[in-house]
């Protein structure tokens, strides 16, 4: 095994947005010699106030370290970064390990062997590790570090990732290009919850319901989601400096759909949450943070979600500030039941098209940002295809596929009887549909959902 | 056979709406004794300057009648006008005719004999009559008249709908709610298409093409439409008279997609087209032309059509304005070839639960609104399930649906490319990426997208 990268060596940083100084502040205090490098002023002075060294060319980064770390934001950026005259491959010393935290196409990191061996670098030790967990995650060194690369590579690392990570949350996914497609599945999921975070609160403001109180109890629900938790609250808060752009995720669900193309799956669950954010760009908003997607709907609807206008407060004891049955918050729950599920199966079955274990998959998303409670109850069962009530699929209703299919039924009518184009509720219900016809004998759970890939 | 209805006898008219008024009028001019009524003052004035009778009340317009005819816009108003107090029910005389020509959910035409029977009206012969051909269709007295009832209701009818009809086209489809569900057909394509004819138009926009050129082209091409020819020329013209409004595709669309529910189908271009409504509808303008549909998209991309900003004009000869090879509007014809061919598919599936004849269905929507160029190239070998090239289904390329396929992956990256929310485009590509995988061996003519509903 080749010397592991030890607190105390010197380390190049490439890339200190938002996420990459966070990163790069960790490895500081972890005692590593960190030289940092952007192009933009901005960010390099941030830096060096905060304590860092920062490089001004990418040739003075490179130079005497033993590792570079990079978080760009794409793959052009990257290429220029390795690939421009006096980049990386130029400058960086023989035998120097190169951690790419970026979120790149799998086919990216898979290529980049070949592109580095045909410019003679194929000393430089590669590592496929992008990240989960925010900036939040990067600032606080609370990292999901998401790896794919041999395991003498990421033996040499370890120390540094260890840096920027939560304890135990490295995850070893297989040779280059898993990690990124690892990272592909959570923000498939991420992604989607994003919009289903919108969509659920848009429903809930067209029926009348207070968004706040409605956010919190769909926290305690089958509808709830790690995103929804937390961009939820942005949404409700009206807080848009990007904690992560509009932009990220067009970039994320591109490379989730292109995957879909290639492999040949229907994916309509994340193809209408790409579009949602495509939709945000073209007005004008790519850079602004994901959870603007509410201002989509809100344009739509005519209102602001946390507009006071007859609103009900939905009550925990099951009825209403007005003391009436809390129907209207059942159904808001249910909507976004339904929209996880299928966006549950979408991600099980993506994962099988890319060869990654169902249990790693399982771990990993289960504590990152792409975890929900549909996820954790059902992706199990549909790795498994246990589909039927006594194999251990929990159902959320007592006859479950059909009654929850007639649920869903009613509430897409209920949608649309509210003017509201719910079109992530309305692929998730089509996939439903399409699912029923093609379960097979006994399969009740409504796991089953995943049929409509059969 | 009871006595037919003959020139000089006596009618009423229910619903002088702008179908209403000019079947009507047809009706006066063929020397039927007219009696309309209508709620709004306004259209009654109409009637009456243009050479009508008028009643202020059903009572009256139900007076000595022989058989009434009613244009009414929902099954609300039909329900006011047939059963409240002093309705049709209570003053129509005995054995009379009553035509509803109304687009309403088939279920409403069937369960109708029951509800006259419990009013003690079973006397009254009913005939489920709706039309196609539009307002232009209905003052030219050149509608399609779909009919569902007994041969002998249709017969003692004859004179009155080939009054308001054109020559040849009266097509009886079977008992009552039959016309309605061969109606539902119809609508389902025109509609489709309404949303189909801004996406092209738009995403020929985002590529920088001439608007007004491209529809020229595009009416020459496989993309093309009755409803494109139609509607593309109000949105090109901006032209917002309602001449059918928003609001009726709204409920037409829903009709479409009830019956789809309860039938399990699932029908992702329908729910598309019905979403894109609902949100004109919500942005304020149901009452607007059904073609404001385009605003939608020119909202998004951020100008209009026919701004002159940046444009090429395609040419005739494969090059454009600049002498470029023109595969800007290939792109575009591609892309409303695989919505319509979709629609199609869906259509056919639908007419499937109905149990309507294929050969039926074929004849009256290629003269009808819903005709389009893939309808007319796919549908039969559709029905029949013919998906092998050599079963005379038409390919749309050398080699078939794997390079439609392909063709439709690049055109859904270059769509999201230029930042164009195309969601009829996209929901119609997943459709295809679903039929890919369920095709048997041999089926290469892209008829085999209809294996989606396998």
């Amino acid at each position: 095994m080749v010397a592991s990268v030890q607190s105390q060596s010197r380390l190049g940083f490439a890339g200190l947005g938002s996420m990459g100084h966070g990163m790069a502040m960790n490895l500081l205090s972890a005692g590593f010699h960190v030289t940092g490098f952007d192009p933009s002023l901005t960010a390099r002075e941030r830096f060096i106030r905060e304590g860092g060294t920062v490089a001004t060319t990418v040739a003075t980064l490179c130079k005497d370290i033993e590792a570079c770390m990079v978080m760009v934001a794409n793959p052009s950026q990257a290429d220029g970064l390795l690939f421009d005259p006096d980049g990386i491959c130029d400058t960086i010393p023989r035998s120097s390990l190169l951690c790419i935290f970026s979120t790149l196409p799998p086919s990216y990191l898979q290529q980049l062997p070949q592109r580095l061996a045909a410019v003679g670098r194929s000393d430089i030790r590669l590592l496929d590790c992008p990240v989960s967990g925010g900036v939040i995650g990067a600032t606080n060194g609370a990292l999901t570090i998401i790896v794919g690369g041999s395991q003498d590579t990421l033996a040499s690392c370890q120390h540094v990732l260890e840096a920027v990570s939560a304890p135990q949350r490295i995850f070893h996914c297989g040779d280059l290009g898993m990690g990124s497609m690892m990272k592909m599945l959570n923000q498939h999921l991420a992604g989607v919850h994003i919009v289903a975070a919108a969509e659920m609160l848009s429903f809930a403001k067209v029926m009348g319901l207070d968004a706040r109180e409605t956010y919190h109890q769909i926290l305690d629900s089958q509808a709830s989601s790690w995103i929804f938790k937390d961009r939820g609250l942005h949404m409700l808060d009206r807080d848009w400096p990007p904690a992560s752009a509009v932009d990220i995720f067009v970039k994320d669900m591109g490379i989730v759909c292109d995957w879909a193309d290639k492999t040949s799956v229907p994916c309509p669950i994340a193809s209408q949450a790409l579009l949602c954010f495509t939709e945000c760009k073209a007005r004008g908003h790519g850079r602004k943070d994901d959870a603007y997607v509410i201002t989509i709907y809100e344009n739509i609807i005519g209102t602001q979600i946390t507009a006071s206008n007859g609103t009900l407060a939905p009550g925990r004891n099951g009825k209403n500030s007005l003391g009436l049955p809390n129907a209207q918050l059942d159904d808001v729950i249910k909507y976004g039941t339904l929209v996880h599920l299928a966006a549950t199966a979408e991600c099980c079955r993506l994962a099988e098209t890319v060869g990654l274990s169902p249990e790693v998959v399982y771990d990993l998303i289960s504590g990152a940002a792409g975890s929900s409670a549909q996820f954790q109850d059902h992706f199990p069962s549909m790795a498994e295809r246990a589909f039927t009530s006594d194999t251990g699929a929990v159902d959320n209703s007592p006859s479950g596929f059909d009654e929850f299919k007639s649920h869903m039924t009613r509430i897409n009518r209920l949608m649309t009887s509210f003017n509201l184009p719910g079109r992530l509720f309305d692929a998730a219900y089509q996939i439903l549909k399409g699912a029923h016809s093609r379960r097979r004998s006994g399969e009740t759970s409504v796991a089953a959902i995943m049929r409509f890939w059969t």
